[in-house]
């Protein structure tokens, strides 16, 4: 059940990077909602590998195709299957990597679980894992469309490297962050950042950086104490990413710096609503949406493959060294992006038709 | 279900913070594991009221008692309920809590979630909630102790407000930890720390921090990806505790500044072992523990209830001015240690488990 | 998580026979559902030992507390735990079982499945373990009336022994059934088996027999295909109740003699409703209720303690005699008559919940 | 969560009977587990249309494919997806079933649960739909045989229409079953029931039967209780199956006639082992396996498409009549002796991982 997630609207995913494809099976879809494979697409293109210069140039059409679950555009309220076919492979990049642990990936720790691992790209520890996570978080977007149609899910890359962005949650448009390849609010930011990602890669290094993430229009009510706060689904939500270290919410790490006088958030009546005049709160109070804007941060470490040489071992037990070879992001954020706020739409999905469930 | 967590090693809390009682029931405790009341009340006493100077002065024994599961202090492999009575009630403490929302607090949401809530004490938004956590925890650092003895949970509190402790997550014992009220493994730091809380407290004001936890001698191999990866479910776990802002595993949100060649842990042989000469991946690469110590922080809000008037609104509309009653912590930090630790070791005990169905 | 049932109305049951008490914790209910200790209480009488004349004379009164997540007679929403203290405890009774394996019962099944079991009462294998799930019954009736007023859930005893009852499901009435201590439609019947149970009983005998139940009013749409199936809800919830050994809906097992012209049920539209003029279905197609009477049996072996010696082994595995002790139900059908209604109303209130989540 | 089965060893299937394909995803298979895409077919070509002159001519080779999960015939311990696309596609035959409701089948059912329904062939209420759950059970029999080698589930048919089989299931082989087109022990019943089902169809109508099931070599301790009990658990994995009407255990409904006296297992010691000189407890007490022989009984109702005219009404609400059309079983008993083993492998696979937690 590990590679299951959500409650009532519930995902599988399956798939390695390498094999006959990566794909999700979700179990809970309303029924009669509009899904096709254009929006599913639409999402996986954000995600994909090669759209942009600052990228991957791996050639991966990722291209969805629906096997169950819908007739003529409507979900019939059965478990919809979604498989993307692998296309690029090449083994061969990987022949040192199969002998050599790669440093700060997942091929030593994969070898102690299971006793065995898939022997190229990473298997499940590879970002295209999360394809299946992107073709679910498009259903699950056509159903916020359906139950709660005032609700925008929107994140951007708010720093890569030790470049801050200055994106306004308040009133960032999806326009804005698809405008630039980065995938963020701030253009000037944006011009330094592409600077940054190639000036590293031609170092064969990696950058790190981090997402934010808002939710406006989110309904009062939603997130299930005590164990599935709506923060706590979110958290696990974000950490169970590749490549990401740490969330926080609201005022996050600095709020814990404040007093209770300066981080409260006051209440006052405002068009005829119970509103706070200040969001430190992130939106989430005892784990349940309060109607502001929910305000999150993820923080992602730099691609662990570099082309520099690495001292590591072998899955025999001799240090040895490694140098990354291969087309890999030398920054993963602009295609965190999707990844963040798709994720979010699974969580934010499950919890509308749990709450249905209250009444 | 959202009282609920865990997969093999399953809790399911209950209680109110004025009631019958808070408790919990764990369901796939393995048999013949000493359990006793006394392991319990241990765990329970670190997080009680009234245990030192610089916590809430409520007088709550929180005496546990088990109700199933144990014959003669063994467990019998059947759910063990353990229920904790509910002692100083006073709720004309809370009268006025009634009608005008707490700002920060639970109040509102409670009511826009389920349209009714429990009017004295904050109900499951009270950290008293928390008992059930601590209790369960007892129970997994008993399953933990018999399944791995090697492993090590601590937990201190590495800031409150500006002051930060210097502790060395290889080195410091439960010992240091406990020998203070503040509970961290800095004494220099912990006498300042205490002077602030008495400060911000005769202020009428309260202040936040932050906790870090150490899992030493956890073996390589626990986590389930993709979903259910140690950090992801760390995440979870912490980030459901009340007052929880913020979650980091390792390098955490520094790491998203690093470039690759800063950030990756090199790998060597070491005692026959494959180990990291650094830890920046905090003790976790793709989900799953590499034999490295776990190392992460969770950030806590400043106490919402402060003892100076705030603006609020009432739950008829109206707006108003609140000022805070009753006994409440100005720190929670040094209780709040226990509940990082236990609900690490709950964590911990359930995916040593889960592993067990790997062979 | 093998002590709880359901998925949004999700219980968890504890409690031995003998020790603190028998409980539940049941997560999911709706908030403001009208839930007393009056109502709890008055299904906890109708299992409750020493009702009548013709079952076990020992004296628990079962008296329900409720501990948590309702205030005022209204549920908040939040979880409500439900406590049942243990009484009359005799553990001598039982001293010589705890050497010898009782024929039939699970004291050797539960020794080599823990390596250690409860030494008195039979433990969680007792039949006093269903008192969580009568509690929780009530619980699920009561939003069951909120949420589809027009369902009545009944059951009786159909037969015991080679005693038939004849019922009519369509037309037989609570208060019919409960006019006589044997629990059936049918008063001649009823005076038979009454006569049977004290002529067995006075034989240190046993007698097992089946209960039938109807869910009338139920609308169509419950059941949740594939593998929650309405049926195969309900078949696994009477399976889990102790003593039973078949379960069967609409024509059972003498449907499968029969030809598909003599087993369809034609439909016709009747009153502007799509209605079946024949219910063999026994009110499910599919897996989903057509809006029929719901109809099946569950089969109840002989109570497995009879007074008469027979072959049997040690827990130190040596040949030995047993001769049964205690007082205990020669025939268990009356009081299982609560636990089969009490279970379809956990199966069916879930299910009214989760189709909630549909639309 | 409906279309998923299973704790540890967890499937998720998917699929309409026309669409993309059919399959199932295994999540929770151990690493390092031989797995094949001919060890899937084998199972597969049992169950498929096609494979004698009694059963439905429809031609659909079944065809597995793995896609994930498995290198090189090894496990790798994440999930395996496994797809059977669908080819034999005549939607045509449907097109009065899209506006007629058919008798005793699901298409109202459907239509009042989701609003919407595949329009052809059944959707997920075909028979169609146990391709999942049939290659899903080959993976459960290789983890099995890895686990407990001296484990045998088997299955045959017991009866069809008024023919019983007489087949000893403590001797029965799967070579016996095998040897003849109805799956059973009993090579004279074979002969009646293969005429039987050749005069039925003949007539246009269909008939129903009972396939019995043994798991010989179960060690003793499998099964949850309270509420996942072997049996509970079985008798869930079978009601879930399409046309299911009855299960029973042991002594099933008979056994509701019998008295303690004569229904008891009495114990013995036998080669050292615990045993019982009896078995009308079908190997389980308590809920949990004793070691001796696992049968059971269930009960399948005649199939539902039928050739000649009956009542029934349209989609719109008007009184109609329907004739059935296209290729279908008269009697789906043959193929159902493989649902009915593999989904007994399910169950048993899983409980076999959830017993390795008790330790």
């Amino acid at each position: 059940m590990s590679s299951s997630f959500g409650h009532i609207f519930r995902i599988s995913t399956f798939g390695e990077s390498h094999g006959g494809g990566i794909g999700v099976v979700i179990d809970g879809c309303p029924p009669r909602i509009p899904v096709t494979e254009e929006i599913i697409q639409h999402e996986l293109d954000r995600r994909r590998p090669g759209q942009s210069e600052i990228v991957t140039p791996r050639k991966e059409s990722d291209t969805a195709s629906i096997l169950s679950g819908v007739q003529d555009g409507l979900s019939l309220g059965t478990p919809i299957a979604i498989l993307v076919r692998n296309e690029d492979q090449r083994p061969g990049s990987y022949d040192e990597m199969a002998v050599k642990y790669r440093p700060s990936h997942a091929d030593y720790t994969y070898d102690a679980k299971y006793g065995i691992r898939a022997l190229s790209g990473g298997g499940r520890a590879s970002a295209r894992e999360t394809i299946g996570r992107v073709a679910a978080g498009a259903v699950a977007r056509q159903i916020i469309a359906h139950l709660a149609p005032e609700i925008e899910i929107l994140a951007w890359v708010k720093s890569i490297h030790d470049i801050d962005a200055h994106v306004d949650p308040d009133t960032v448009t999806l326009d804005q962050i698809e405008s630039n390849i980065i995938r963020t609010g701030d253009p000037v930011a944006a011009e330094k950042m592409i600077e940054r990602i190639k000036e590293i890669r031609s170092q064969g290094n990696s950058v790190g950086g981090v997402v934010e993430c808002v939710i406006r229009g989110c309904p009062p009510g939603l997130g299930e104490p005590v164990f599935d706060k709506l923060e706590a689904e979110l958290a696990k939500a974000m950490m169970s990413l590749p490549a990401t270290k740490g969330f926080e919410i609201g005022s996050g790490f600095a709020g814990s710096r404040m007093t209770g006088s300066e981080h409260n958030d006051p209440y006052r009546m405002i068009d005829g609503r119970v509103r706070t005049t200040s969001n430190r709160s992130g939106g989430i109070q005892g784990g349940i949406s309060n109607g502001e804007n929910i305000l999150f941060r993820v923080a992602f470490k730099p691609t662990a493959t570099i082309m520099t040489p690495q001292e590591t071992v072998t899955s025999s037990g001799e240090n040895t060294e490694l140098k990354g070879k291969g087309r890999h992001d030398a920054c993963v954020l602009p295609r965190a992006v999707p990844m963040v706020d798709n994720m979010a739409a699974l969580v934010l999905c499950d919890h509308l038709l749990r709450q249905k469930t209250k009444s």
